[in-house]
């Protein structure tokens, strides 16, 4: 790879070749990978991405940690759609409010941009398996985008991960694991399974090129606003890898010169579960806690991705936010009637803290804001039912309608 | 509109302005909207599309029947990805392959396309209020589409819709009536509300226009595939409306001679509730029939479009194939194993039809196939579930992975 100079632990600074199966370092950090900026500045301009006519996170290959003879994984990852949204920016009292829905991915959540990363990966080194443990979206990502090229997947995951995304990642023909414990107890089984294995090894935190997939959030983020910075992004935060992603995009383009500065990050965690906004918060170093919020995808008491996302959020100035469940299910119905974007409750977690920071007046009139949601609604619609109650329920006739409207005090225009 | 030249009976002829709030002839006949051909083929051409940025439905709207001045709803609808499934083809036995997953749409599903036209229609008509009867996927795209522009929604689904389906759309703000009974008794309740209330009509066998909106599917397939027209395109029916949108894009491209032949179309029913094909089968006029089917979305024994979509499979000289539940589901597991596509069971139910006409004989080796993928998995995985039955379920150690492995039979490579 002429682009990628090689690994680089973010611990001990050790580097490493750049192979197709680099894990962590021996020190036990996780790596980086480290790019030749010079290099790639004379291939990636504006004007190459302008004349561009892919629409998926490949078109920004120059960046990305793959060969140039690499066959791309087949499913259409990224090139998720960001809507501008005013009558939200209003509502919420912001000078400007973006939203990226990212949950229009293949398998319907951010984490495909990692997977299909995986996917290319594994087959640079010849593998023929891939595993993973997931609390439910790194799952059906990979079991999908390995699928669609030919790839066997074994899958951990925790035994609460909601049925949908189970039957999801069955449906694409992966052996699945469901581990009777916490996420913890599931990610140490599946790293025990790959070691014995020796499978191709899809965990964010172990694997270092998933989060240079992920970045690529945040390739698009800004050419799709054109190049013209916000002033935040605010996105959901579990395992740290998906954060971590978002700045190292942004430190991408702004070290090739296609940024002139760099936006703050608004890191949002569940108020029961967010032990890195906790250590931002008191300045000390993370500690595990409880898995206590409905947001499965982020309900992560132990990140295993904290030094990278602490560093994240602190080289951004950024601001960290907890968020309560009902805060999380009522920003579900916000982002769902104002926008009609249908989030899952991790997915939009970053735009409650946006709501929640604006309430606070921490943001305002003043700020411009893009606001990403991470995964599609579809993927948890318990949580979605329990918070929409129930419909109207009447036999087929007009009588009943009134009266049904009449009991509801709907006044029909 | 330049392009239009009027709505115009299917069943008399009569013709009729082209206002925004169209709906049936007096005689009671779907209407159809008929275009100017020789206007369209000056400005709509291969050259002009190939330099087209847009990659929404909207990038065809020289074919699409709204006023220039229109604001298009803000949802991204449409190009979705058709993948070509080599392995696939070669199982099952067919020269070429690809899947149109329609599933990747905003609100996942193809009606996407029909509730983004009555978005557009409804500003053109000053409307503040949509309504619409579904058996789901209507229901939840046009309330997605709808909140998206900031217009009211007002929505009848029958009481047997899937949870998911609900939630969805109630997410999104609309004002839900489920009705205990039949699709037919749903549909009769909404049209009276309609008629009371003066409320923009969304439902397709009324309103001409959505499946104007749905012919974009069409369009996007000839695009994508260079204009190289397939032998066959396998689709589900229901009310009927998509097959007959389907096969108005394919003419509307003839008649402007973006190709050069027209496809035939592979009409696939399920055997429970078949009426369509039936009647093609039997040549004799449609019937009403049960509703027995798990593919809830073209559960109709009473489809409220059969002229046109009997019109579109004659002319085309297409096939129909009717198929059971469990094809239904085997269909779903070999798309998502094979393609990494998971679809609705409705949604498969064309890939089923295939799979049933290659092993029948009817088409193989020499045929080229496009499978539409009309709605996505996680919209209904109730079924999912069911068909997969469960993962292999342990605590998190390694002797009783390994235990699980040899109980089940898993020869880990």
């Amino acid at each position: 790879m002429k682009n990628v100079k090689y690994g680089k632990c973010i611990r001990c600074g050790k580097t490493y070749e750049a192979v197709p199966d680099l894990t962590v370092c021996e020190c036990g950090g996780i790596l980086d990978i480290i790019y030749d900026y010079d290099y790639i500045k004379t291939r990636l301009t504006k004007e190459v991405l302008a004349k561009r006519d892919q629409r998926t996170m490949w078109r920004y290959r120059e960046l990305l940690p793959v060969e140039e003879s690499t066959e791309l994984p087949p499913l259409r990852v990224g090139w998720s759609p960001l809507y501008e949204e005013p009558r939200l920016a209003e509502q919420l009292g912001l000078k400007r409010l973006w939203v990226k829905d990212d949950g229009q991915n293949p398998t319907a959540s951010l984490k495909d941009r990692a997977s299909a990363m995986a996917v290319a990966k594994a087959r640079e080194a010849g593998a023929k398996v891939i595993a993973c443990s997931s609390t439910g979206n790194a799952a059906s990502s990979l079991a999908g985008n390995a699928a669609a090229a030919g790839l066997e997947t074994y899958i951990f995951v925790p035994s609460r991960a909601p049925k949908g995304k189970v039957a999801q990642l069955m449906t694409f023909g992966a052996t699945v694991i469901s581990v009777q414990g916490s996420y913890e107890d599931t990610f140490e089984l599946s790293k025990a399974a790959i070691d014995r294995w020796g499978w191709y090894n899809r965990n964010a935190a172990i694997n270092p090129y998933l989060s240079e997939g992920k970045k690529t959030v945040a390739l698009e983020i800004m050419e799709q606003l054109n190049w013209e910075v916000p002033d935040y992004i605010a996105i959901s935060v579990g395992d740290g890898c998906t954060i971590a992603g978002l700045w190292k995009g942004l430190k991408d383009l702004h070290a090739i010169g296609l940024i002139d500065r760099l936006p703050r990050l608004i890191s949002a965690q569940a108020e029961g579960c967010c032990p890195l906004n906790r250590a931002i918060e008191t300045g000390k170093p993370w500690h595990p806690m409880e898995e206590n919020t409905l947001a499965d995808s982020i309900a992560v008491g132990v990140p295993r991705n904290a030094e990278k996302a602490l560093h994240a959020i602190r080289e951004s100035r950024g601001l960290t936010v907890n968020v309560s469940d009902e805060e999380i299910m009522a920003a579900q119905k916000l982002l769902g009637k104002t926008c009609g974007v249908f989030g899952e409750p991790a997915g939009v977690t970053g735009a409650a803290g946006v709501k929640k920071l604006c309430e606070a007046g921490v943001i305002g009139r003043e700020d411009t804001v893009v606001s990403v949601v991470t995964g599609n609604g579809l993927k948890d619609v318990a949580n979605a039912i329990a918070a929409c109650g129930d419909p109207i329920t009447i036999p087929g006739n007009m009588e009943r309608l009134l009266e049904a409207f009449a009991e509801k005090g709907i006044a029909v225009k």
